[in-house]
């Protein structure tokens, strides 16, 4: 089982700016620990990161046959971006969507997302840890998922 | 540790309908599951459910001085509940907001969360799973703030 | 067949002010009339009134395996309460909503009804009368879906 | 005592199409039925049914003298005709709103009614049912009103 | 020089109700007074009234060629009608909005005009009169117009 | 008789520019035009500009014991104004709002008149002769007000 | 194969007024220049125009055993009339929806078609040409769906 | 003369946290200060507190013959409860709001009283003395009515 | 101790017209009895009125070091005046707002206060006692700060 | 004569998943459909596609001097892209906005094409052939556009 | 070449308050640095400041045959006065305008500006300094347009 | 001391089309007088150009420790980019937002800056002379925060 990682703009600074507030784990760290979790999970993960929304898309699309599921930091891309909302419903995978803050508490402009609708869930305001329990989360839906396919 | 879990209205319904959708665990399975669960990460919950939105405010307040976290699924009061968000404020806790359905991809009216701008954070669309999740992250959570507290 | 009534808050002011305008008859007279009528309709009802929205969603779910129908008149909590339009789609009876006034003639804040889109439908502006109508509609409409179903 | 019936665009085509949704009724059929329960009821009843809304507001006015009531079926003018409400104004005759389907559960540009607040009252989801409850209610309403007068 | 007076929905009904507020003079009265006006200012005018957002469109382009001016009081259809816009528009005379009633101080629905836009001018709140103040205003300005074509 | 005649901000320009646009009289010399025409309707006028909306404010209310009407043009403060819709409101004289232009026709946040609310009426798009046309017609409700009132 | 053409309001002025933008045909020269493109793909066409919305619902309705397709240009109904949607929703008759100009690139109030909705299709901006590229693609349409059913 | 006060949700926290904000007394002290001030005044107060909004609705509904006044701080519910609106309505007493805080200066949402506008009056942002001031205020307005009356 | 009082335009009016609603004393009057409780309570007040929005915030500004506290009712510059509410923050002296009637019943353009989020409080709907009330609350406030300085 | 045909994110996807509802051809099929359709029409087509909103950008702009016209599909950046718009407007070559559904029958934030406005026109909901009419209707724009400069 | 300065409300108290956040600078030195500047660049500036509309308003049309440009900080007038924009236009100069803030940055109600679109340009953010950016700017953009006129 | 300038989507087209209007002078050009400008001014420029939302992000990040300011003209992704605001924040230097043209006096989806909340100011409606004076006053700008950070 592989599950496509997906982060968005700006998320390539973690860890470089202000680690006292987003942490001192850069976002390669950040991946590292997940591909770690993943093995203790019996997935395999792929992770990419763009500051371009087309670049995006692309990596979701590319995962259509290779990956069983998505995860999604779609970062500023969240509320403005009807092409990452069609990329996940094209691949027709379930997908999760992270956010490393809880936008509901942030601008107003935040409030909204528009690729949330297109997802299986979303989970935020976790820090880093918020993309292990979207891992987490996942892998138990698709397993309970298969084991039902397998009845 | 002590976790205070808040079920709103409706939830009292859980896994006596419609089964196939929803699951066949109802409210009291999951939450004696989560206890469980609960048990293994070493924290205690105390959970309560009520239709009612002043009893679910004082079930937050009661919890004040004997938990450390608190994990809340509103039902339909989160799209309209400024008295729950008051009282998740008034504790000054940790809170976790949790949705069993994808609040996103149903009615618009469902779009905006009043209460999610008071909590840490928010997880939705996982099925009961999500009470798990939200377990995890906030018992995380609060052994990293913890674990800072201490140097 | 039963046929639950619920009302919402403040009608158990009816017929205690201003009788000149709202009628001399008091909300107990009201569901007493309203239980004759039942009876000549072959069916019973079970009448609840209550002040507090949770207690009325409450009412609703407890109705779900003893009443074929519902009948709510949700006073102020029509245009604002997500909990009672989800008690109505959890018990799944057909619902039909009454208001005494036309609530379109009204305040603009009550020209929007969040419980209307779970129910079979609407009756307003015909004061006490309205509730009759509606257990003439739901009787008939109940009846016609049951001729349906001995075919 | 006479009633004026009036029945907006696409009415026509009840019966025709899709029995199975609507009913194998025409609007005869049901104006028909309605005619005979007036008679019940002692009351007459003038049926028009145009696609064309000044053609309404004529029959509407010219019913001005002639009737002591109004019962309205204004289709899709309900959500954009001020033509009609100003009709249903200018007669100054008790109006019943009536709509075969629960618009509340409908398209977004169904839910608010610009006649609904020249009227009486409303009622709408109960199929051609819901032209025998007007007339019952405006009746009712009617005879009631002339009951006061003549103390 | 021919003015085409178009009246819209309800106009009929001008002195048949209510003539303590509305006056005691019918439309047909209304017009005949302001035909002897026009005379008094040179100029024929052709009157017509109907309830029908078509009857009224064609009523303008009929007088593309007849007429050097337009007033029109489109009633119900000023706030709804992109056709009525469309045929002053599309006759390309100076046209002048009629109301009786001063729709600023009237139901919020009332207070954007969509026919205005593609006016000369608007009148509102003088009754009848305000007929005859278009009327004026109207031939005073084809005059000055005419005059300035003849330098 | 005496009618208050008021100008709002900028209203001081015209004649100075673009006369070919808006007419090469100035302001005085509408006022002047105004005054002579009121000696022939029997009224006399007092006339005053005002760049300040306060000014505007105390001309109206000054005027409230020493005349019977009121003519404004509130320019640019027609859209923004509560104060001189309140003092319009205060004076309890029949006011005629009069623009120059079609403000209709014009930007988007000219379409809303806060004033015309507390007006008998509003003239608009016939440029300077607006003034006489609403001189006329307010002189003409007087005196038929006047008329009633002597019966 | 039949295809319904249907003309709204002020549609019948084409060619006879600023024939340098609109073109110097008629609405008849178009419709019989479409008529000929019919026949050379096998189809016959009926076309009609009127400026009333409730005689473009008849004929809409008029047509549904008659013909196979729809074509449709609502002019300025598109915007405001939801009894023409209707009226297409109740033919089940593909339908296409014409405009001669890019109505988004005109008035706010002529961006969003209520009709639109309803249709298969929308072509705008060709001007008459727009008719023939909507037939071809309506026969194309209907004869690809046909080849379908034959399977 | 008796003052019914009514407290809503969160309100028992007071002086339980952040007393250097919201001060160092409880509720009960505040309205024990309050019922001395009332004595001064020679009026008697009923004090009740609940986080429900339905046992608030009960708390005004039951004073409605007992009580002449009533001052209400409903918490969270002053900006979503049209349930609240109407009991203040129906029990038909002249109302203060009072809220603590300075709402104007929070958040957007908690700029619109639905409560308010059933008041006689409101007052904001003075803390706890608000209450005092409220009575003050209540007290002053019942006693210069009651002059009036016995004139 | 001096606090400036501050009235906006219209209220020199009070007292002058419609006695019977808005109470017989004028402003002068209501402003000396406000200057004699001031005296009471050992405070001076100076107290201006005017019609323009300018001449009040020079007011506001002028009394930045001459004033411990501001009283201002900006009568209808209340919903329009963000120059008013920058004067009151840029004088820094706690301010609170008085409204002698309850805007929240009023106009919907009067529900919302653009002055008031840079004001302690808000008192409105008690008339001409309004004033006494903002004095004594804001009095109270004063002291309480300067005792706390104190220590 | 040549056209540039643009498609944006997404597209690619075509033809790969669900044939059965967007039909068995790759774009790159469509595209050499419609290339060969261009030689029949004697003009070439060059065509790209790219899920990046800035290459579709660029490949727009290289187009300026080589195309005499542009078909775009712009996809999801259709309801959100000003950068598409601009650089539409800035190679000033008339352009054909294109979908392959009708986007007017789906969510509600594809209702709005911030891109159309600067476009010849739009052409949607007819699938694949949906570029084959683009191409039609834009080569017959530019040759009759042609003949009238050839004059 | 002269420039006429026009300062809005509330920036007469420059320099005097919170000289760390706004600079120790008083307007009047603000303004004799720039009067110096302005030598530099050879030409002469008149400054205005008043916290009234309509003195700014007068200010601009005095300005009309003096100057050849406008520099205008409207303060909190920026966001609410048509009269101004009105007035910017009147005198049909090019007009900068200037915020010492960054309005964008600050309250929703700050986000628009109601003057911007009748002005050449806007500078904000920059302090005091802005002011000299603007006139750099005004004073190169008049000098490039002489020399253009001069060809 | 270097700054970073980046240009957003088609301003590489500057110079190449209607020079008369947006000038002669190519985007190179441009950039190239500016560095000349910085080096008269010590500091020297880094200039990129993207039509790629995701690349600008990137030139922006890049930039964090080798520049001390930035300066962006965002071009059509002022309106929508969410990614940039942020990515402006993420470096956090002082920016300046820069457009040609005057953006408040074009299309209404123009009138709001999504990244002007993050930039210490903005400039615009000047032409390429923009650019000089942003780097004027963010030089000054940096220049007495240095001095400030001296002493």
């Amino acid at each position: 089982m592989q599950i496509n990682i997906i982060n968005g703009p700006n998320l390539g600074m973690l860890g470089l700016r202000e680690p006292q507030i987003y942490g001192a784990l850069t976002l390669d760290q950040i991946m590292h620990g997940l591909a770690e979790y993943a093995r203790s999970l019996n997935v395999r993960i792929s992770a990419a990161q763009s500051n371009e929304e087309g670049v995006l898309v692309s990596h979701i699309l590319a995962g259509r046959e290779l990956c069983q599921g998505l995860i999604i930091n779609p970062g500023g891309f969240t509320h403005t971006s009807v092409a990452l909302r069609d990329a996940i419903q094209a691949v027709d995978l379930p997908c999760v969507e992270v956010h490393i803050s809880n936008t509901a508490a942030r601008d107003d402009f935040r409030h909204r997302s528009l690729t949330a609708g297109a997802c299986l869930g979303q989970i935020m305001g976790f820090g880093p840890m918020g993309y292990h329990l979207a891992l987490n989360g996942l892998v138990e839906y698709l397993n309970s998922r298969n084991n039902k396919d397998d009845l």
